[in-house]
């Protein structure tokens, strides 16, 4: 039987600092769930072919579309739909927990120093 | 562009009080995040092609497997892979949510009085 244990998302939380690095805690099929930390802004960029779930576990998350603003609260999610341009903002320290399907890219069609292209488990 | 709004996990659980009863919060791709109550036993069970994230929000939820027990506090998920047998048990209410592939049977491979067939959005 594959390995099957509770992970505690605080608990994988305290095990780095960095912000914008995606780490892997569970995948579903072909979805992924990933937790990073974020602080300060990304940049513009888009995923063609994915859709990408951001769930708050701490922190406010500003998401800015190119027509308009949304804020997140903890215990809130929103779901950016494939193609569409978006830029996180955090202001404060946010822990983020992502849901998306395995293979995309934290910069989507961007790809400079924050781009992950090796996702690690923790 | 899509309708892309914040969702607040707890005001959607606030929408409804039965139990073993999931609703669609979110889409991923071909992922659907749901959210239920469970309070009680659910019957032994599999799904045969899809693996299930739980991730409990509130209350101590029992994963049985046919080998052990694994319990799961507020804040911890656990995948259970597809093809293996697993019982629910929430000896008191927990709110719970979901991700696994759209078109995932609640009760995987039995069909029963606590199967829904038509999933609806809230």
């Amino acid at each position: 039987m594959p390995h099957t244990d509770a992970v505690n998302v605080a608990q994988k939380f305290s095990m780095f600092e960095d912000h914008w690095h995606p780490r892997l805690i569970a995948r579903v099929n072909d979805t992924d769930v990933k937790i990073t930390k974020l602080q300060g802004e990304f940049h513009w960029h888009q995923h063609d072919n994915e859709d990408e779930l951001f769930f708050v576990i701490k922190g406010r998350l500003l998401m800015q579309f190119r027509d308009r603003d949304v804020w997140l609260e903890p215990g809130e999610l929103i779901v950016v739909p494939r193609g569409v341009e978006h830029k996180p903002v955090a202001p404060e320290e946010v822990h983020l927990l992502l849901v998306e399907p395995s293979g995309t890219l934290n910069t989507g069609n961007v790809v400079n120093e924050r781009t992950i292209a090796e996702l690690e488990w923790i």
